[in-house]
């Protein structure tokens, strides 16, 4: 029998290894190598660039962080915009939202999209929701003339390498606080605490020579190498914990598996080296 | 070159890897095999019967959470029992409490002390300290006459599988139970959330048979498999967020990487599955 192993190793080769058990898809797009395959211990996985995004087993540690936490923070969010998420899995949380009106999904890579509907349908289920509009869009350009839309905005990238990098800068970052309508908030997976320390050391000060409030709200992701995972929280004028909407966190939580107001709130008390990380 | 890896795969294979410079030590005791390696990535290593226990770079995530926070929650910890642990990092962490008179590490296998105090002198660093005793015993056998003798008692135990087994039982919980002095707290390992629901689904009723007031804490530990792990917090009068000492809390923290007195609290807040799990 093949032994056909995925491991996404560190540099100095530590990280996380998968018995593969089937290639579903593989691709080179215009911007990167598409990977589906299927595992015993994960179910479906999607790699990009040969990089861990998600996994059947696990997304929901993702999704629910990137999604909730920012949505139960804001008062009534309608219009919300996914940059990068291709595989779905962020809309399919926010549309639990009964207040949103509609999301926009931006996403550079149309064969992310095409791929993870057939592919990973549990994660790519509401790609067609009608409430949802998929734009096979650079960001950078798209977000440019959106002012005052959105009122909650999920930068779901990769890695700041490769075609996310332009997702990490100064001007993208103005860019989209000027996309937030008043009382906005926006939320961005911002790497590992274990392994990208530099990054997230180079990440954290950029956001705030733009945003006044700026916070991290770290969790667990089995699947990403170190296991454990920050996004960052950013708002002209909402602090995370200044607001909690009980009653939408309550109905949500129902429909998760992870979330809940307590943890919610949990999330914002960072170990001693984090808050060093971020200064 | 020689490309030696380290992996730690579940039965389905998922797991996590690191590349490994040079084996410093291995052998195999009256209980267990016992090997300490280099690595790039993690520094030293330690591992039992070939499963992970812990690296230098990362020790800190499990020694200060199943340390400080039932140290923090007991009102005057003097007498402390550590089961297990037998590289020495959670009597480490004990330690930093000015109020602890006395540290007890009960280990079954000496060869496991004797390696950590040569290979991994950063983490058994307080081995040879005044105020710890080390004990080479069946911590099974030697917890049956102790009764009302320490404040603190931690479970630092491998898995419920070989010499860790009758560390999982009620029998040995009644007995950990009745050592306690009044007002005592028991914390104890309680595996991956992730990884061994099978486990944590048998251990925590049977806590609950023994103990009235049972909860579980979690954090990440990015070299377990999984990377997220779980603790147990038993007691037969304190709940967990009762009480914390302010002022231990705050000079504890100040020699901690990870623990502070808001981060200690945010710990019980649950994911919705982890909740199923204990239930």
């Amino acid at each position: 029998m093949l032994d056909m192993r995925y491991c996404e190793l560190s540099k100095d080769g530590f990280g996380c290894c998968m018995t593969v058990k089937e290639t579903l898809f593989s691709a080179q797009s215009e911007f990167q190598k598409v990977d589906i395959f299927d595992t015993e211990s994960m179910g479906r996985v999607l790699t990009l660039d040969g990089l861990m995004m998600t996994t059947e087993r696990d997304e929901f540690y993702y999704h629910e962080m990137i999604s909730h936490i920012p949505m139960c923070a804001h008062k009534n969010p309608k219009t919300v915009l996914v940059i990068g998420g291709g595989d779905g899995g962020t809309i399919r949380e926010v549309l639990k939202h009964d207040t949103v009106e509609k999301v926009v999904l931006c996403e550079i890579d149309g064969m992310v999209v095409d791929a993870c509907k057939k592919y990973l349908p549990a994660i790519g289920c509401e790609l067609e929701n009608p409430r949802a509009e998929i734009r096979i869009e650079d960001a950078i350009e798209f977000i440019k003339d959106k002012k005052k839309q959105y009122d909650v905005i999920l930068i779901d990238s990769t890695d700041p390498m490769g075609p996310g990098e332009g997702l990490f800068t100064e001007e993208f970052y103005t860019n989209v606080k000027e996309a937030l309508k008043e009382g906005g908030i926006m939320a961005a997976q911002s790497e590992s605490p274990f392994i990208n320390q530099k990054e997230m050391k180079m990440m954290y000060p950029l956001l705030r020579k733009v945003f006044p409030i700026v916070d991290c709200f770290t969790g667990p992701i089995p699947s990403y190498p170190g296991g454990y995972w920050s996004w960052a929280f950013c708002s002209e004028s909402v602090k995370p914990l200044d607001y909690i909407d009980e009653q939408r966190a309550e109905k949500v939580s129902k429909l998760c598996k992870i979330y809940n107001k307590e943890y919610h709130k949990a999330r914002f008390a960072l170990p001693n080296f984090v808050k060093e990380l971020i200064k």
